[in-house]
C-alpha cells in the first residue's frame, strides 16, 4: 500500500442539467501528526459536475493514500476539496470531514469551493 | 420481464391549486454496467402537477424496465427524471436515486427541473 | 356509521397575535377506488386562524367521513383542505396526506391554500 | 398548591451581546375544560432577552400554577406568551405548547412574539 | 487540578478559503452557585477562522477550569465564546451549551458573535 | 364491503423441519362497542405450521371483517387465534394486538395456543 | 377532583385460554412527600387474568387521584399492585413505576405478585 | 445472468473451538410466482461451522440465481437453508427470509437445522 | 465539595413482597489515576431490598465524593457496590459502570453481589 | 508503525467478586487478503477476569498490529480471543467481530472459550 493512487475522472452522463452528486466514505482513517495513532472518521463530498465527474474506483483508491499518512483534520479536509476541485472544476463543491471524538472533543470540518477560487 | 412498461399519466384531480406530490420507491434495483453485479436503491420523486399526474401503478412497472439493465447510478437518475417530465410537463420536478453503498461509498444524486428544460 | 359529520368552528381565543396550530390524525383510513381496498395514512394540518379555530372533536368526526368512502389520495388531501378553509378562512393552512406504502410505493400530497384562493 | 406562583426576573448576565435562551418543560399538565380531566405536554420557550431573563425555579413554579386549572390548549400557550413577555420585555420570544394525543389526534401551538405587540 | 489553563491558538492551515470548524465538547461540568451542587452538559462551538485556529488539546484542559468553579449557564456559554473570540479573532464564530435537566426544565444558551463585537 | 370473508389455507411447502412464520399487520380497524368509534392497532401472527399454511391474501381480507365491527381488544385478539387455529392446527402459535392509546391508555393482548386447546 | 374514584372489574372475555394483558399509562403524576413538587412517570401493568379484566375508564380514573397525592415512587407502585390484584385475583401481575430523572437520578420500582401474597 | 452459480465451501480456519458466524444479506430480491411482480427482502444466515465455511463471492453469487425466479417465501427460506446446510454439513444452522411488507402484510419465515436432518 | 458524604438507609417501603428498584445515575464523573484527566460514565445499580433501601438525596451526594478522586474503572465499580451492599444488606444487587469511550475504547464493568459475600 | 505491539496485563482490582468486563473497540481496521483492500469493524470483548485484567491502552496498541495485517474475519476473531486468553487466563471470554458489509454482505463472527480450552 506504498503507491500513492490517482483521482481520475470521466465524463459528466448527465449534461443536459444541473445536479448533485454526494458521495459518503465512512471508513476514512489517517495517522495524528502529535500522537502516531490513527484518526477515523467520514468524507462527505457534495457538488455540481461540470464537464467530468470523479470515478467512483478510483476515489476508493485515492482515499487510502492517508491509511498511514500523519496529517490534520482541517488539512485533509481542505487538501481533498483541493485536488477533487483541480481534477474535476466543478460548479459547486463541498468536502466535510466528520471525525470520530478524541479525548471526548468531537470535531467537524467544513470546506466550501468558493468562486474566487475557480 | 422482458417486455418494456409505459409511464402513463391520468388528469390532475387537484387543479384549484397548485400542490406538491412526493413519491417514495425503495425497491429499485438495476445492474452496474461495470461488474454486471445488481444495484438497490430507493428514487424519491417530488413534483408540483399541472394538467396531469403519474399513475402509480404504471411508475411500479416502469421501475422493473431497470431490473435487468446495466445503467450508471448519474445516468438513471437523470432518465427517470427526463421520462416523467416529458410525460407529465410539471411545473416543478426533482428525482433522487439514493443508493446502497459499494465498497464503502454511498452516492446520492439528485437531480431538478430547470425551468429552461421546458 | 352513516350519518356525515360536520365540521364545527368556535371563536379564535388567541386573538391578540398570529400564530400557528399544528394537528397530527395519524388514523386516517379510507377506500381505494380502484380495488377496494382500505388506505391508511396519516393527516397534517397546520394553520394561522382568523376569526375562528376548528372545534376537535367535531374535526375527529368528521375524519369518520372518509372511513368507507373511496377516494384518490390527492383529491382526498386537496378537499380536506377546501372544506377547513371554507369553514375557517384561515390566514395560512397548509394539509398534507401522508399515506402507507402500496406494491413498494409510498406517496404524500402537501396543499397549501393560496392567497388568490381566498 | 393552591397558591398562585409569580414568575420573578433576574438581571441579564450577557448583555454584551444578543443571544438565545431556549427551555423546555416537558411536564406541563393541565386540566381540559370539557371534560374536567388533565392533559399533559411539552411548553417549549425560546427568547432573546433585553435587561432581564427569567429566573428559572419561578417559572417551574408559575407552570405549577396551571396543574389544576382548566384551560385550552391555545388560550394557555398565549397566556404563557403573554405573562413572559410582560414580565421580561424580550427582543423576540417564542412559546409552543407540544400537547399529547386525545382521541387519536396531537395539536401543537406556537405564539410568537410580534414586535407590535410591544 | 488547582491551576487554571491557558487556551492556544496555532496557525490556520487551510488559509485558502473560508471554512467551518464544528467542536463538540459533551463532557462540560461547572458547579451551579446556588445549590453548590454540580451542572453538566455539552459546549458545542462553530467558526469560521481567520489567521489562527484554537489547539484542541489547550481546549480540553481549558474546559477543565471550569470542573469545580460556580457559574450560571447563560455566564459561562458567553465567556467561553468571549475567551474563544479574543483569542482567534474569527470571521464567524457561535457557542452553544446544552445542559442537562434540572427539575424537570432544560436549557440552552446559544450566543453568535457579533460583527460589531470585532 | 358487508360480506364475510373466509380464511383459507394452502399446503406447508416446508414439511422437512419445523419452522416458524410471523406476520404483522399493522393496518387492523375495528370499533369500540362503548364508544362506536374506530380502534387502531398492529396484530401479530407467529407460528409454526403442521399440514397447512395461511394463504396471505385470505388473511389480508379476513381482517377486514373487523373494519366496521364492535369488539373489545381482548376479544378480538382471542378470536382471531381461534379462528386461525381452528383452520390450521398448527404446532405453536400467538396472537398479539397491539392497540393505539385511548384516554393516554395503550393496551396490548397477548394470547398463546396452549397445547390442551388441540 | 377531590373525590376518590374506585376500580372496577368486568368479566373475562377470554376464558378459553390463559393470556397476557399489558397496560401502559404514560401520564401518571403524583406529589414528592418531601418537597411538595410533582412527580411524572410511567406506570406499566402486565397480568394474566383469572375471572375479571380491569375496566380501562375505572383504571385511568383511578390514576387520578394520585395527582394531587404526596406518596413515594416505592410505596405508590407497590400501592397499585395491592389494589389491583384485591380487586381482580389476577393469575399473574405485575406492576412497574417508571418516573422521570429528578436531581440526575432516574428510578425504576418493579413489583410482581408473588403465589405466596393469593 | 441465466447461469445458475454454485455455493462454494472453503477450510474453516477457527477449529481450536466452536464459534458462531452471523451474515446478513439485505439485498435478497426473487420474484413473486402469483402476480410475476419482485419481492424484497433480507436473508440473515446464522452457523456453527465444522469442518468448512461458505465463501463469501459464492453466496453472493448464489443469492443472485433468485432474482429472476418465481419462489414463495416460505420456499426460499428452506432452499436456503437445505442447500448450505448440504454444502456445510454446519454443528448448527439458521435461515432467516425477513420480507418486504405486501398489501399491508410483513411476513418473516425462520427454518433452522434439526439435528435429526444431519 | 472537600467534605465526605455519607449513604443512608431509610425502612423498605413495600416488604409486603420482594421488588426490584433500578436506579440510573448518568452524570458520574471521577479522575483518572494515570493521567489526572476527567472520566465520565453512567452508574446503574439495581436491587431487591431487604430491610431498608438507599435514601436518593444520599446517593446523589455519595456520587459526588468521587467528583474530584482518582480511582479505576473497575474499582469504582465494585466500591460502589461493596458500599451499598454493607449499608443496605440487599437480597440481591448489580452496580454497572458504563464509561464513555477513551482513546476509541469503551468499557462497562459489570458487578453482581454473590450470595457468599453475605 | 512496524514495530509489533504486545499485549500488558494488571492485576486484577476487584478480586472479591467474580464479575465482567465489556470492552468495544469500534476503531478496528485491517487488510482483506483477497484484495489487498481495508476491512472496517468493532471488536467487542466480554470477560469475567481471574487473577488479571488487560491493561488498556496495550489493548489499544495490540489492535494497531492489525491495521496493515491481511487477515480474515473468522481468523482475526478467534486471534484475539487466543492472545486474550492466553495472557489472563480468564474464567470467561467471549470476543465478536463485527464488520462492515461489502458487496452487499455483513458478517460477525463470535468465538467464545470453552472450558476445555483451558
Amino acid at each position: 500500500m506504498s503507491t500513492e493512487y490517482e483521482l481520475e475522472a470521466v465524463p459528466n452522463p448527465g449534461k443536459q442539467r444541473d445536479y448533485t452528486i454526494d458521495i459518503d466514505i465512512p471508513e476514512f482513517t489517517c495517522v495524528c501528526p502529535n500522537t502516531g495513532l490513527p484518526d477515523f472518521g467520514t468524507i462527505r463530498i457534495s457538488y455540481v459536475p461540470d464537464e467530468q465527474i470523479v470515478e467512483l474506483k478510483s476515489l476508493k483508491l485515492y482515499i487510502l493514500n492517508y491509511r498511514n499518512k500523519g496529517i490534520f483534520h482541517e488539512a485533509v479536509t481542505n487538501k481533498i476539496l483541493d485536488d477533487l476541485a483541480d481534477l474535476l472544476k466543478p460548479k459547486q463543491m463541498r468536502v466535510t470531514g466528520d471525525f470520530h471524538p478524541r479525548g471526548g472533543i468531537k470535531t467537524v470540518v467544513t470546506a466550501e469551493l468558493n468562486t474566487e477560487d475557480q
